[in-house]
């Protein structure tokens, strides 16, 4: 077989770069775990019919087939799942007599898009996501909450660069367009090329909102106007009230809104920022109240790193109705972005912390006894594979990162080097310990000179 | 929506189930760490081509395809992987030059196979694997290593049943049919028939052999004596040398099962058995050294749960050739199966050891204070999501086995009630701890009337 190649849109971590994502992981669960969030994963695989049926990403999902399947098979199609939340609403539908509601759940798990690969866009990709999903009712206490979480759980990364939590809410938007005296088309069209103010100049949206969604130059401006608006606390309310525009619609969001922007204030720190800004929409129609952004601090062209927001319907069997809020890290754009820029990776490519040195293969039942007694105090470490020249086994350790080499001396006792210092002191395999900030592969961090500030 | 139902051969979990399967993989990654494993993970997908390199397994291949794909497209067909150990030879044959030999890694993921499904097999399923791979040698100790360190994984989950790894070598079956004067195709052809023990009774093996592979009574009657030798210490080699049949790569063989045994015999416990067992061939052509299985005991008839052996050429780009020795727990087939039938759970649903009540939605802040005191000292918990009347408060905790109900007075005090008891203390958010054996929701298991001893 020859060298094979990289498959574009699937990358793959070494594994000193898969420690990184592995140490990201776990701080995600447990700060979820500690708010409640009980773990989930689905099937990678739903019908079809289910997949499609938002049309906007048909042309995305890769469809199942078993070789040797004919045309006439009688299985139903499946495909992969192109998020976390299409199958959790499943999920939640299949399974609700045996969930407690309301339900809170993490899930971290790959999905698939058949979308042309560039960076920060994968065909495959994982994501992080939690939701809160009520019976019937849904407190908008939550969407607090699964803000709070997610940035508590992103501000515990700190070895990322800092991020922008922006949050709108739809209820004010619509409220406020419904106040200008738009119709709900009149709305929809507005809101959707407003949304093109990250890629268009504002006169050329401007321009659009008259020619195409037929508004007047006063309702336009305000559009415009309020997409303007962002502040770090609850001052956007009066810049709204300025406008002049009264809905009772606006008036819930903004009280949400704000209500939201002063329970997350506390939360703020340089690193993690959080933003009322009301020109984030959220292109997808599902959601109802609260929406959520994310901007990485010197990543703004990876666009949002992590959305969500409220949706009354997440599912419904006709009879019940489950509302619900949640947010979805991409982790995957996130991380492998950093990765592949070489900001991030691991200290070394091994969890060893100490490499036992074999002096021939006679003893080696002797070092692999104080690998034993080594592990049972939680000191990860292996054996060297030959008994090949101390000086050799130490650039073993070396090329790993390991960074202690242990030997055993003809008379029993042990001596361990650390190989960065090149000290070396006597050691007994029942007590000795690293030092714990050697215990774990660190991640470790370089300044990308490419994009950052 | 109508309510969906399940896709036979997709299992899901509910949460409790699915906090067993975290521990289990959490076990699992601890150990495999403690011996100097990386993990990684490889992309779900491989070339097809790469996939249908073993003909056996072609009907069960997944094939992938964008829904808006045409068929003139000239992307390559891409499908599903159906085990890791293709996916990780490519893997090593790709990255090759930023490795370090020998490279040891684990690897948890989901695999997937069209196959019909049935009690313990599944179409989407987790496989845990173990791999040592060198670049053109590898030590036999090595083959010592992965046994040893299965053997210690497993016996960690205490919560299983026992298990029995059974070991055997390629070279001692295959040096004894030498000896016993047949050619590589009979080898082959007497190794096939052979297999089929464990389906066929011997007399009907024996009559196959004599009209099939064309052998002699003689050498029937040894190659079916050798199969039904098994030992849990070295005294296999005796009684194979009693048959009297010498070969060179049967004393091989013999020499490395007896240092196998002799190596894995300490770790054995009442509940970890090793048995060197003659009849275990695996039907993989592969495998050229040492092979395992894994019976788990009252479930023996899910086959082998861990399976795996030495492969002289696990990956090869022409020039260079890396042998590697590995081993495969079926984690889905082992866990599935005790979970749907009710054996294996955990105590509660969420990771919440506390629910915080709430007095009213006035003072949800203050709950909300409590819960983040909790929180900093590690200890899970959620706020109520109502401020319902106390009784149901308490009821809500109940449902969700979570066993401490936590309750601020007006005077700013708290008190903490274990709603098991029903026992009430006073407590304070910066100093209350529960019992270690409750942070944590623990694994329960229930005997098993169907088919437990």
């Amino acid at each position: 077989m020859a060298k094979p190649t990289p498959l574009s849109g699937f990358p793959e971590l070494l594994p000193a770069q898969r420690y990184v994502e592995q140490q990201v992981v776990a701080t995600l669960a447990r700060t979820f775990e500690l708010h409640g969030f009980a773990n989930i994963e689905t099937r990678a695989v739903e019908p079809l019919d289910q997949l499609l049926r938002k049309g906007d990403t048909s042309k995305e999902v890769y469809v199942l087939r078993r070789l040797q399947e004919d045309d006439s098979s009688k299985d139903k199609g499946i495909g992969l799942h192109f998020d976390l939340t299409v199958p959790f609403a499943r999920f939640v539908l299949e399974n609700a007599g045996k969930l407690e509601f309301p339900f809170r759940r993490y899930q971290i798990q790959k999905v698939w898009r058949g979308e042309r690969p560039q960076e920060g866009r994968f065909r495959e990709f994982t994501q992080a996501d939690i939701d809160i999903v009520g019976r019937d009712t849904l407190p908008f206490h939550h969407d607090v909450e699964v803000a709070r979480v997610m940035l508590e759980a992103l501000g515990r990364l700190d070895f990322l660069p800092g991020f922008r939590l922006q949050v709108n809410n739809r209820k004010l938007i619509q409220g406020f367009y419904a106040g200008l005296g738009l119709d709900p088309d009149g709305i929809d069209e507005v809101m959707r090329l407003v949304d093109k103010l990250d890629k268009l100049p504002v006169e050329k949206v401007r321009d659009m909102l008259l020619a195409e969604a037929g508004v007047s130059e006063d309702q336009a401006d305000k559009a415009l106007a309020l997409a303007t608006i962002k502040a770090t606390d609850d001052s956007f309310v009066q810049r709204v009230r300025d406008l002049g525009v009264s809905h009772e619609l606006l008036d819930e969001g903004l009280d949400e809104l704000a209500t939201l922007v002063r329970s997350c204030a506390p939360l703020a720190t340089e690193r993690t920022r959080i933003e009322a800004d009301l020109s984030i929409a959220r292109g997808l129609d599902y959601y109802t109240g609260t929406v959520f952004e994310t901007r990485l601090d010197g990543y703004e062209s990876l666009g949002s790193i992590c959305s969500g927001g409220r949706y009354d319907a997440l599912a419904s069997d006709g009879r019940t109705t489950y509302p619900g809020v949640g947010i979805s890290l991409g982790l995957s754009r996130l991380l492998v972005t950093l990765i592949q820029r070489g900001v991030l990776t691991a200290d070394r490519s091994v969890p060893s912390v100490v490499l036992v040195a074999v002096t021939d293969e006679e003893s080696r039942a002797d070092a692999d006894a104080i690998a034993t007694a080594l592990r049972a105090r939680a000191i990860p470490c292996e054996v060297a594979p030959t008994a090949a020249k101390f000086g050799k086994q130490i650039r073993h350790a070396e090329r790993r990162g390991i960074p202690y080499v242990w030997f055993r001396q003809d008379d029993g006792t042990s001596e361990v080097k650390d190989i960065r210092s090149g000290n070396q002191v006597a050691a007994d395999p029942a007590t000795w310990e690293p030092p714990n900030e050697d215990l774990r592969p660190q991640v470790v961090t370089t300044i990308d000179e490419g994009e950052s500030k």
